[in-house]
């Protein structure tokens, strides 16, 4: 059993969806990816706020098992806020205010404790910041990345310098698509596989996901859902469960990393029940071992 | 093993893709359905064609276990012609040309020797078709039924009157949603239950098929494929390999629905290969054993 270090956004969320909303709530790639982790083994998490930011969230993330010596708080600062709105039928949403403050000067600083951490997530934040964190680590057993578009866009060589350091990459479609050039899904996969990562997993949403290794492609369906509150903070669940899911286990193979997959739905369908990080505050190691099961009774078929 | 009876439309389709084009070539529901049923058990079809219709199509079918004595042939006439081109991306297409021609009057009628087949697969035609179809049939033990967007509109409550005599619904997500006025694909598939069938699947192209029964759902990928030459029939191959696969097996339970809806999809998945049938007229039980296998594969996790 090792920790995982997770580096990203902690933040503030304003979001609405046809079944309500809220205002300033906890959110964060970092602290969905955290709490996730932590129902499977220890976390260390670093980021930045302001200090807007309620001290009851440190002691929720400290009670998810998430250790949060790492997280600056900045005085006078005021936390990174996004503000969304979703479609009626939940698969697009508008951004209504992206206001970085503190975290637009975010320059990750590990606590010493952390630079032997063995395994280590960098959550979406500019590459230049996640070869920052590369340099400050000594030899982590197994490193993940998530990204996003717009990296992608203005910072291509920076990303793709991150990528070939990694062992393992997840993106969403459209991502692997811009990334790799490749308008099919399985030539993008494919393409990414030789850009250094050992893992590519491709997110799909509610589609779910498809991982490429050495051994082949691996399809997990997403979870179907009844009720969809909020998906905001999904694929960090999704990538903070996988990755905690490793860390917890001895080796990372074939079986192992399939099994983490569908780990990472089981958290990402609970986190969307509810608005914000609401569901994860309830939801028991019970909880998630019966979604598993679920997912075996949902797709086995001889 | 029963034999299965096909009803719906015998077209000559001309279909541009990013791949290339094809012009009045073999295409129609019951056509794809028939010959994905004829890999494993005998079929049946029903349908109209004009003169110039090609014998060689006929032979061709005939050549793939395909029964082709309810093929009707107008003197004078023309057979139903589909014109349609993809998107770059072949998510989306735009019809260029629907002309019904003999498809226009169609009015089923069954050869006597049919009207006991115990097996029925009523492929996309007018719901008011349909019944007549269901009253000329005597007591088959499983009936499968499609339709499309249209229907739903324009004669919604033929289709229901349908819907309530069937043990097998498949349609789109798009058309799931419709029918039963659910935006939740979960929560339309349980709604469509309550009305009559003991199964309904909804389809979702490339992203795979979810099948509902009273046991719950299974979740079916689709096959991630690197080429996908021409998608035009796919949807009719996965309802006929699934119909012929019920067909030559004894039970009709969860076990068995659940590896026909795999092979529809091996069938699908091979379809989308090549224009037209022509995948379908090299491919070999070998090659559908292999790609069962490899589902086998892309989908196991312990």
């Amino acid at each position: 059993m090792s920790d995982v270090l997770m580096v990203g956004s902690v933040a503030l969320d304003s979001v609405e969806t046809p079944y309500g909303k809220v205002q300033r709530a906890l959110g964060g790639a970092a602290t969905y990816a955290g709490v996730a982790a932590g129902f499977f083994t220890g976390v260390q998490v670093v980021g930045v706020v302001g200090d807007d930011f309620d001290p009851a969230h440190l002691a929720f993330l400290a009670s998810r098992g998430v250790d949060t010596a790492g997280i600056e708080r900045v005085p006078g600062g005021k936390t990174f806020h996004w503000a969304g709105v979703y479609s009626a039928d939940m698969n697009s949403r508008e951004t209504l205010a992206t206001e970085l403050n503190v975290f637009e000067t975010f320059a990750p600083k590990l606590p010493q404790a952390y630079r032997r951490t063995p395994f280590l997530f960098l959550a979406n934040i500019h590459p230049a910041l996640q070869l920052d964190v590369l340099n400050q680590v000594e030899a982590p057993r197994f490193i993940g990345l998530d990204t996003m578009n717009l990296w992608i866009s203005i910072a291509r060589d920076a990303l793709l310098e991150v990528v070939a350091r990694v062992q393992l990459l997840l993106l969403n479609d459209e991502e692997a698509r811009m990334l790799s050039g490749e308008s099919n899904l399985v030539a993008a996969g494919r393409d990414l596989l030789t850009r250094g990562p050992r893992v590519v997993i491709i997110k799909k949403g509610e589609h779910g996901a498809l991982m490429f290794t050495e051994h082949g492609l691996f399809a997990a369906p997403g979870f179907p859902l009844e009720v969809v509150k909020d998906p905001t903070g999904c694929g960090d669940c999704f990538a903070g469960a996988l990755m905690g899911q490793l860390a917890a286990g001895e080796d990372i193979d074939e079986e192992s990393l399939r099994r983490a997959v569908i780990y990472g739905s089981v958290v990402a369908s609970y986190n969307a029940e509810d608005f914000s990080l609401d569901r994860l505050r309830t939801l028991t190691p019970d909880d998630i071992d019966h979604r598993f099961r679920a997912f075996v009774a949902l797709t086995k078929f001889a």
